[in-house]
């Protein structure tokens, strides 16, 4: 799967082949093709390798509250800081999409990771409905389908654009700050018990 | 034009060949070579004449304010009107916009694109401020950002996940009328001879 993603950042979707990604691995090409039917059936496994991965390292995010860790899983969705190959595999993950209309098992992998991805949003903006910390009246399912398309958004126009992902970030902290988020003084007042850490 | 226009929704970017493109026109292939160099040449005349179609039926859209204006404007881009291969069009061109990184042509055309649509929007975005109809505090070139982005996702995740862009567009009409729209009441005091429309 590591040999999967280094092949896939070095050469993109389109030109891959088994012989590519044998080459990153220690297996030969024919191990491969003991393994996977082809090109198609080896990237439905990686996918449901990255979904896994991904469900694994946002069980805990770091914050102190439900607003900073939105903050955060958004930042580290948008901007991933341990990936020097960031912009590869993005644009290799995007060729996979434009894929999926043709390929079903491409189109359910990349639902299940879409929803995974809604739902962790959508949790960590009920836990802040609970906490007092964001206005009462938003809709987890709403806020989180919203942000799910604008990371997508995101991810398309750094591909086929050029445009840093980092303006979408800046976007998504001010939108968490000031239509998630209740105004400190109205924080202070709705947050009976929850600490919720207001700093001016 | 229209041929390729056709023979892309048919056959999509990847598997698209200049025979397929041949078979849906007048022309024939050898014909088609001598116009072009091969299909990626032929897919950035494509694009500018995308880009010169989409200036074109943009000028004028219709509606008495510039809300309305702005409502109807990304009505018509995400769910469009008058074509019946929405959903493969679509498909095909994330297919390009996910080939740009490997192709200087496509990112070229693809951020024309990307720059008209983020302009007529701030156009129409300033026409508001202008008329009082929007919140003085909102900037235009943000805005556009902002929708650009949003648009780019919906299309994305309709092609990557099946996911309707209706969806995205009942929120896209919810932020014009919440976010950027002057609440009717402070309408009526802000707008001075500016003839708003205001119902309520």
């Amino acid at each position: 799967m590591e040999a999967t993603y280094r092949a896939l950042c070095k050469h993109g979707y389109a030109e891959l082949t088994m012989q590519d990604i044998a080459e990153e691995s220690t297996k030969s090409k024919g191990t491969l093709h003991y393994h996977f039917e082809g090109k198609g059936d080896l990237l439905k496994s990686f996918l449901e390798y990255l979904l896994d991965r991904f469900e694994e390292r946002t069980q805990t995010v770091p914050g102190e509250t439900p607003a900073e860790r939105l903050h955060e899983f958004l930042d580290e969705l948008l901007t991933p800081s341990d990936d020097d190959s960031a912009e590869e595999f993005r644009t290799a993950i995007l060729e996979i999409k434009a894929q999926a209309p043709y390929n079903e098992a491409y189109q359910d992998q990349l639902s299940e990771f879409d929803s995974a991805l809604h739902d962790r949003i959508a949790e960590l903006v009920a836990d802040g409905l609970e906490s007092g910390e964001f206005r009462a009246d938003i809709d987890p399912d709403e806020v989180a389908d919203f942000l799910v398309t604008l990371f997508h958004g995101a991810q398309t126009r750094a591909a086929a654009v050029d445009r840093p992902p980092e303006r979408t970030l800046a976007y998504v902290h001010d939108y968490i700050d000031e239509t998630l988020c209740l105004e400190s003084t109205e924080r202070n007042g709705a947050a009976l018990e929850a600490d919720t850490g207001v700093e001016e």
